[in-house]
């Protein structure tokens, strides 16, 4: 990534606490580039209408706005059909219409669904739900020590009782890249079906849904240069197609009666009310942008920077960095001796970087870790070795801040 | 409203058609201020980080920016405490909330569910499939002729077996203004709440839920000058305290285990995942607007403005008007002798003149009514009398575009 891109943000551009902004918590939120922003503007200023219903010419252009960025996604992802494509608020709604819609309707007492302890809350707390409702038994595939998930765990408690395998495709504290491929070929084999957590994976990875063969891929725009409130899931047209809607309204129907009504055709029947319309048209925009960058491209240079921010912060002596040594996604979660990783975020922040402290959603995760909150900086597209170095000069002063710079 | 008011939305300032577009089509989405416009771009150009979790600048100016926008909310609406505000993505959202956690509940085998006929199908489904669910009945208040509600009628089927009445405040089909007030009254003194969908009426009249005594109250932001894809469940803070959460992720807990969680208190219960931050700040920007021209001059704006299409369009031989002659909201709902509304509104946009043909998601009242669709006009703050002379005009032409000029 060269420096126009940088210059694509414009929020970048700004002075934090009489320092330049150094924006490390992508993680948590990505920023948005001009393009994005230009492209929700120009549909409110040109073509803004309610979508499918209208016969006029602004309703017509926003179906193709909306509808055209459904297919944006399909591709951005490697779906079949655009069909397969539901959109939503975001990653929480996907897993939980996942949980709600298949989950009730196939899954028993004595059931059992198949997590990891690195999961995301919002990739946990459903399908925990979803076994207290059903009386089905949640079990878990054990990390190795450095907090990598591999098959040959797996295949100790995937087994025909598994109906549902649900993990992150990338951990949001660790940015470690799991194996779903292998495990979910591990849960067809059982006649289970994988349900992938993409918040993490779909910025900053090529993502392919049908090589992964995954049934169900649940992503959020707003971690991938779109707007916040607009995410999407992807499911196998022959299961959305079985599946019941879990919110009623207006655009989902087919026929309604007084007491009985019919459901509309995929994806409609899952996006009953108004659409998140110009969200979705924001999401088609990032998706561009991201495909003009090159998604390999986009890899390669988190690759890069994480490499660079692991080797860098090896040197700081008292910080300890969870997770493998080697990573693809930039994500470093680490703490530092006797400094509380609030206190860490607060002094970095008074120096203009941005990074993140507390348990990052995965309270579970912590407790295999053995604390209660880890500091985490997060890198994307626009970060550069500068900003590492930044963080790195930063730490050392909170290390002398808190008088352990020995 | 003085013409600088329509000057401030750059949507309506093109063509159609090589006509001056006439937007007539808000009560399926209102177009956008460049106040709200500039509002969002501002955030995501400033101040865009996630919410809540953050300890840096950004997530603490972004934090201020979500809370603040809800103090506008509840604000505007007159609710007792900005905590029985849940942000969420329309009135859809809330309304599927409320049937799915209070209903699931408190609604048992034999009890009773109150709605009209009237009803937009987010209003009716989420209450079918909550009555499917439980064994309750679904009883339907009977419209008088002219398709309005009155207290009378209500009273003939609520009874002490009601737990629930579900009533628009405003019909988004006839304009009507329900007696929402009185209707409620009568709910609480069989034991019942009342739950409001207050989509079409929050846009257009004050609106004061603790005058009203309502126990929920669900409105959507698009119609109101925000973006899409935000909207704001009101509850009655000590219902919402017994609520479960129907959504699970992250924001929304306190602990979470293995195999058991916890929820944080009110509103972050209810608002699991990433918020929808952006939409958030949109809406709040959406109050200022409307508040700063005043809700009352508006809703006399529109009620002479209703008038003035009533009487104009009263002049059209063979047109048919439904709901009462008086009106105060905006929305004409009519159709065409021997013409199809659809066809209505393909001549009328060959004119740049935007309208709605359909069910307008009011498939028992489109019954109720004995038609299949009608044609829909409906206007709001930045319409003027030309607009209605343009939509008479093509009316006419539209007649006679049909042979039927007589």
């Amino acid at each position: 990534m060269n420096a126009s891109v940088r210059e694509q943000f414009p929020i970048l551009n700004q002075e934090v606490n009489g320092h330049p902004l150094v924006y490390l918590d992508s993680a948590a939120t990505s920023q948005k580039p001009r393009a994005v922003l230009d492209a929700v503007r120009r549909y409110y200023e040109l073509d803004n209408s309610n979508v499918h219903r209208g016969v006029h010419t602004l309703g017509s252009r926003a179906t193709d706005a909306y509808e055209g960025a459904r297919e944006k996604v399909a591709a951005f992802i490697g779906a079949a059909h655009p069909e397969e494509i539901v959109f939503n608020r975001g990653t929480t709604t996907g897993l939980n219409l996942v949980a709600a819609s298949y989950g009730d309707a196939n899954v028993n007492e004595g059931d059992e669904i198949v997590l990891t302890p690195i999961e995301h809350h919002s990739n946990l707390i459903p399908w925990q739900q979803l076994a207290k409702r059903k009386g089905a038994v949640l079990k878990y595939i054990e990390p190795n020590p450095d907090g990598t998930i591999n098959v040959e765990a797996a295949a100790k408690v995937i087994t025909d009782k598994t109906k549902i395998v649900a993990i992150a495709y990338v951990s949001n504290v660790m940015g470690v890249v799991h194996p779903v491929k292998e495990i979910g070929a591990l849960a067809h084999k059982h006649g289970a079906v994988i349900v992938v957590d993409g918040a993490q994976s779909t910025p900053h990875t090529k993502v392919d849904v049908q090589d992964l063969d995954c049934d169900f891929y649940a992503l959020s725009g707003h971690k991938m240069c779109a707007p916040t409130g607009i995410g999407a899931l992807y499911g196998k047209k022959a299961l959305l197609e079985k599946m019941e809607p879990v919110e009623f309204g207006g655009e989902m129907i087919d026929e309604v009666g007084l007491y009985e009504s019919t459901w509309k055709d995929l994806p409609y029947r899952f996006e009953g009310g108004t659409p998140i319309i110009a969200g979705a048209v924001g999401l088609g925009a990032a998706v561009d942008f991201l495909n003009e960058l090159g998604m390999d491209n986009i890899a390669e240079h988190e690759h890069k920077l994480a490499m660079y921010a692991m080797r860098r912060i090896n040197e700081i002596e008292g910080l300890r960095v969870f997770g493998p040594q080697e990573r693809k996604v930039g994500i470093v979660t680490f703490n530092l001796d006797d400094v509380h990783p609030h206190d860490v975020a607060t002094v970095l922040d008074s120096y203009g970087v941005a990074i993140r402290a507390g348990h990052h959603c995965c309270q579970p995760l912590m407790r295999w870790l053995e604390v209660s909150s880890t500091a985490r900086a997060s890198f994307y597209l626009y970060n550069n070795e500068q900003d590492i170095d930044r963080l790195i000069d930063a730490l050392i002063r909170t290390k002398e801040y808190f008088g352990d710079a020995t």
